[in-house]
Order: C-alpha cells, then sequence, then structure tokens
C-alpha cells in the first residue's frame, strides 16, 4: 500500500487475519500506518524509482491516498504489477473536472457545473443559472475543505486561479444534508453496496457519520447504492469507492465527489458492519470473494476525533472507556494538534438518540470541548 | 509482548485502534507475530539479557505463552518492569503442582489429585480412588494433549517419569463435555467475565468452541463465571485467564487447566463479543477500563483450522469465502503442516445447527477433509 496514513494502518489491521504480508510505502517512519505495519519502505510516492522499487516483489499495489500521478501509475503497470485500482478509474478520483465529464457521459446527475477560465467566466457561469453564490473547485489537490472557495462575485474569484491549476465552478447545491454510498468492486466485478450512510461536516470537514441514512426512502437509497455501483462499474473500479451524495430539498440525489478507497463515510463498518470497508477493500484488491456489507447493529454512528488544545489525550481516554465499556475508540498514532484528525469512535445500538450521545460525548471529550 | 505465536498476531491487531506501540519479542523473523508487527526483536526469550534488553523501554511486558521462567519474571520486576500476569500469578499457569495446590487452599473444585513419586505410588493413587486409568501429567512444559497421559496399569505409567519433571496424578473425570470460562482483570481489580463457552477437543487439541455453551444451566454457567472471577482474584492475574472446566455427569464443574493469556477458547469473541478477549487483554495489561465483554450474536462457533495433506489452501479459501459472504477467517500466517494449527474460523447467527454447519464446513474444507 502507497501511503502511510490512518487509511493504512486501518487496512493493515483488516489484513492481518487474511494472513497476507502488508508492505507498505510511507513518507516517514512515524507515519500512522508505519509505526504498525512489519514491512516499511520509507520513500517519496512522487519518486518514480521510489515506486518501482517498492513494487518489486508486490503482488499487488493499492492506495491511502489519490495523490500517485497517473504517469507513474502506468509505469508499475507496464512493469507488470497490478495496480488496483488502475490509473484509468484513479484519475476520476484525482481530477474533478475528468470525473464530471465521465459522470456526464454515463448520466450520473451532479450539480451544473463547467470548467472556468477566469473571474469574468464564474460570472458568466453564475448568470447562465440562478446566479451568485458559486462553488469554484480546483481540479487536482484538494481535500478535507481545501481548494473549495463558495464565491458571491467575480471580485471573490481571483483566488483559485492562483494555483495555476484548472478551476472547476459548480452551482451552490440547494442541499438538506449529504450522504455517502459506499461500494467495493472486485476485478472479477462482483460488487457489493454498504448501507448509504447521512454524513455531517463541520467545516468542510467530515464529523458524524449515522449508518443507515436516517429516514431516508426506500427508493432513494436504492437508487443511491445503483447510482455507485454503476460509477464503479463505468469507471472500472477496483477496491472502495466512496460517492458522496447531496440530497437536494427537491428529493434528487447529486454526485459531490468520488474517493477510491476506504473512506471516512465507511469508518463505521469497521464496528457495524457484517465485513468492513477495510476488510473489503484488501479482499476486492486480492480479487477475493467479497465479504457481506450488512450491518450488524440497528444504528452505527461514527464521530471524528479531532485534537484539541491538550496535546495528552490519555486521562480523557481512561474516562470515556469507564464511562461506556461498548464504545468503540480507534486511534491513529497521531501527535495531538488542534484540528487535527487523530481518530475516530464507534457506537452502535437500537436508540439512535442514545447512540448519537454516546458518539458524541467521546469524541467532544476526547477532544476537550465536553468536560463533564 | 514475549512470544511471536498467533496470540500475539491477534494481540498486535486488537492493539492498534488504542493506538499503542506494540513490541515483540520473537523466537524468529517468521513466526506468525513477527511477520505483521513492526517493532520485532528477534532473540531467545530463555536469556536473561535478551530479556532485559527487550524490555528496556517497554511500560509493560506480557506474554504469547507461559514459558517464560519464574526466575527471569522476578528479574525483569527488580528492573522496575511491570510484568503482567506477574510471575506470581503466572507460576500457577507454568505449574500444575502449584496450581493444584493454590486451588484446593481456596477451596476450587478439581479432580482429585496428588504429586506422585514413580509407578508404585500410582498404583496407590489409584487403590485410593476408583482403581484405574488415571490421568498422569508433567507439572511443567504440556500443552496441547502433550506431557498429558492415560494410563490403565503400573507399567503403562513409567513413561511420565523419565522426563525428570514432578508428575502428577488426577483421577479421570467422567465428564459430559468440557467448558471454558474466560475472565479478564485488570491491576485495579476491575474484572469481566465472558460467557461460558463449551469446548470440544479431538485427539486433545480444542477442535470446536460454542459460544455460550448450549443448554448450559444458568446457576451453573453464573457459578463457573464466579469461579472463574475468584481464582483471578486469588492468584492476583492481570490480563485473560482462561479457566478449563469438566462439566461432570453428577452436575459439578471441576477445574482442568489454568490459562494466563489469550486462550483458545476466547477466539470466538473476535467476530462474537462487543469486546475481543485480545482488545481486554490489552486494556488490562495498561491499566485501561476494560471492554463490555457479552456476546453480539445469540450463538458464535469457532473451529480451528488444522493442516491437511495439501501444503496450499488458496482455491480452498477463494471457495470458502464465496459459500458463505458472512464467514470470519483468521489464518495465521503459517506454513502449512498436517495436524498444525494454522488458523481459525468463526461464524454467528441465531440458528445453532447453521452456525455450526458454516463454521465445520469452512474448517473441514480449509483441511482438505471436505471436498464438496
Amino acid at each position: 500500500m502507497v501511503g502511510g496514513g490512518q487509511l493504512a494502518r486501518m487496512t493493515h489491521e483488516a489484513g492481518i487475519p487474511f494472513g497476507i504480508r502488508f508492505k507498505l510505502l510511507s513518507d516517514t517512519p512515524q507515519d500512522s500506518a508505519a509505526q504498525v505495519v512489519g514491512d516499511v519502505v520509507v520513500g517519496d510516492y512522487r519518486d518514480l524509482e521510489t515506486l518501482r522499487a517498492f513494487a518489486r516483489g508486490c503482488d499487488v499495489i493499492t492506495f491511502d491516498h489519490e495523490h500517485v500521478p497517473t504517469e507513474h501509475l502506468r509505469a508499475l503497470e507496464a512493469d507488470g504489477i497490478p495496480v488496483r485500482p488502475g490509473p484509468d478509474a484513479l484519475v476520476h478520483a484525482q481530477d474533478k473536472g475528468v470525473m464530471r465529464a465521465k459522470l456526464d457521459a454515463i448520466g450520473v446527475p451532479c450539480p451544473r457545473h463547467r470548467i472556468v477560465a477566469d473571474p469574468e467566466d464564474v460570472t458568466a457561469f453564475a448568470a447562465e443559472g440562478d446566479g451568485f453564490p458559486v462553488v469554484l473547485k480546483t481540479v487536482r489537490g484538494g481535500y478535507d475543505g481545501k481548494g473549495v472557495w463558495v464565491v458571491d462575485s467575480a471580485e471573490e474569484a481571483a483566488e483559485p486561479f492562483r494555483a495555476g491549476v484548472a478551476v472547476l465552478a459548480e452551482e451552490k447545491v440547494d442541499f438538506v444534508r449529504e450522504l455517502a454510498a459506499n461500494v467495493v468492486r472486485s476485478p472479477h466485478g462482483q460488487a457489493v453496496a454498504y448501507p448509504v450512510v447521512e454524513s455531517r461536516q463541520v467545516n468542510g470537514v467530515c464529523d458524524t457519520v449515522i449508518a443507515p441514512a436516517p429516514g431516508l426512502a426506500e427508493d432513494l437509497a436504492l437508487k443511491a447504492e445503483e447510482m455507485a455501483l454503476n460509477i464503479a462499474k463505468e469507471l472500472g473500479v477496483v477496491g472502495h469507492l466512496a460517492v458522496e451524495l447531496f440530497q437536494t430539498r427537491d428529493g434528487r440525489i447529486l454526485v459531490n465527489e468520488l474517493a477510491m478507497r476506504p473512506h471516512n463515510s465507511g469508518h463505521w463498518s469497521m464496528d457495524g458492519a457484517i465485513t468492513s470497508q477495510f476488510a473489503n477493500h484488501v479482499r476486492a484488491v486480492l480479487d477475493l470473494p467479497l465479504g457481506d456489507p450488512r450491518p450488524r447493529a440497528k444504528w452505527t454512528v461514527m464521530v471524528n476525533v479531532l485534537g484539541g488544545d491538550y496535546p495528552d489525550m490519555y486521562s480523557a481516554y481512561l474516562h470515556c472507556m469507564a464511562r461506556d465499556p461498548q464504545l468503540k475508540i480507534h486511534m491513529y498514532g497521531k501527535d495531538v494538534k488542534p484540528g487535527r484528525k487523530v481518530g475516530h469512535v464507534n457506537t452502535y445500538g437500537d436508540d439512535l438518540d442514545d447512540v448519537l450521545e454516546r458518539a458524541r460525548h467521546a469524541a467532544g471529550y476526547l477532544r476537550g470541548t465536553i468536560t463533564e
């Protein structure tokens, strides 16, 4: 696996029962996954020779993130190393312009959008629809709210163009909530769909995920699952695909973003599903039959643990474990910095209010925003 | 953790979410746990200086097996390294003579037993009770049926005395089945009890575990749990304690063996309990509040996967995963040898017959004893 973040850490954890050998390419020996994996190569994934040396002796390569240059992936494939997901699929998670063009071509509903050339072009884009505000995104390099701007005028639209990367303009969707449809697809074309979840963001960062999405009409849930399975098939995805969705006020579902790796909106599955997203990603990448994605509990809630003002979470950790012996804490081994994702908690049960309260309390207590 | 077997492998897996650093002392770099742990020291646990060097910088030491010499553990403690379980507790899992004497002293029912000096003394022991057969055990060094003999006469009783280790004679208990009571205790004295399970042995090796034990009367289950909690307390156990039990034809429960580490009879908890035995062992050893030990499913069944005649299980692996997408396979990364424990499978659900059939089929298919 290329990339030493928490997704690689949790993929290694999920891979241990399969009896496989897991090899990691990590930026530093201190990265989240590098702390727990046996076979670690420290190096820069942007350097082709480093990647090539790492890949030698691997049966298959997969990724913790989408930043490996497409041409490097093609070079690995030319060397005879299977890359899953492959470059032709992964480019749709790397480049929002390519993603939108493909989704348009296969008839998947998206927010109104087009590539814009300059701030005047943004004004023209706004005028073609309901006017400002308009959402601007650099087509490459954004994540967790970075590389995304909501602008109210041509004057405000100058900054996104400064990076020299193509800029995508999108209508600001009038959504009631965000959903995510997570699916996993194997090289055989076998695919499984996790229940559609509700994803709540705070400051552009995923905060809470509820599985399944409360009150979601069955036909809309089915439509979202089918849409995600169809995208996985049409784009040739192998492994995990997260489709982030807007549920609009007028009852439509529009695709916001794609991620081709285990995803924050699927972390609930570690304790809430028969087979976790990480285990199914491993199974897909290795072309093993996929596991059952169905939930084990009526409700599962995930809340991210962000760093607070105190670097030492130990006493909060004790408190949370003692307060709730059913709480599932997943820490990433990262230094605590304010606002940094350092872990997540999962809770599950029959009563959604109770499950939500337990997860929020634990995450808030660990961050230091709840003190009783 | 000292010892690189599958128990250490699964303890590492369970420890990853706690954000801890896990360090392993392994006999070889190929050992089951050494394949998946980042920080591995290869060395011999029987050598005190190796142990001391390994322990330097560890916050606490625990074990994958009970073979570390008691005097080495005392030396580590003298160096200021917490050892959990400590030598005074662990000796009861290392020496069956010490264990029986202690259980007698605290009033825990055991099979009739005493240390015997020679074959003639075995005849005397038999005559004190119902005669032959008599069970003979070397007080140290036995596991999985090794170091245990069932003899029908003084002539047959010669072999156990050849090792030069003290020999314990025990009545051959007329049991209807074997049970196991698994408990975990922290340095604080907090303790949790898993539901009592039924354990079925084949040729002295654990084959199948059913959680909870089917048809076990509630008062007997409670008695077994209390007995195990009491033993943990009286012996000062920190970490996981497995109490192997005989359920006799006349409705009594007698202690067969003790193990002070995660145990084969607790592997079901990885997929069947809210908190697995491995996670609770980590929590206890680190003096963290313990997790909820209750089952998540009505029935969970574990069956060990033993090696068969074919060293390559890959195609059987594919078949089992495809046949049962809910099957949980746990492989240990070991080379397949006939009769060797190389993994286990867990299944769970509401219908015991179905859950048993699925686990047995998968384990049998992987071994090669079932081919359809």
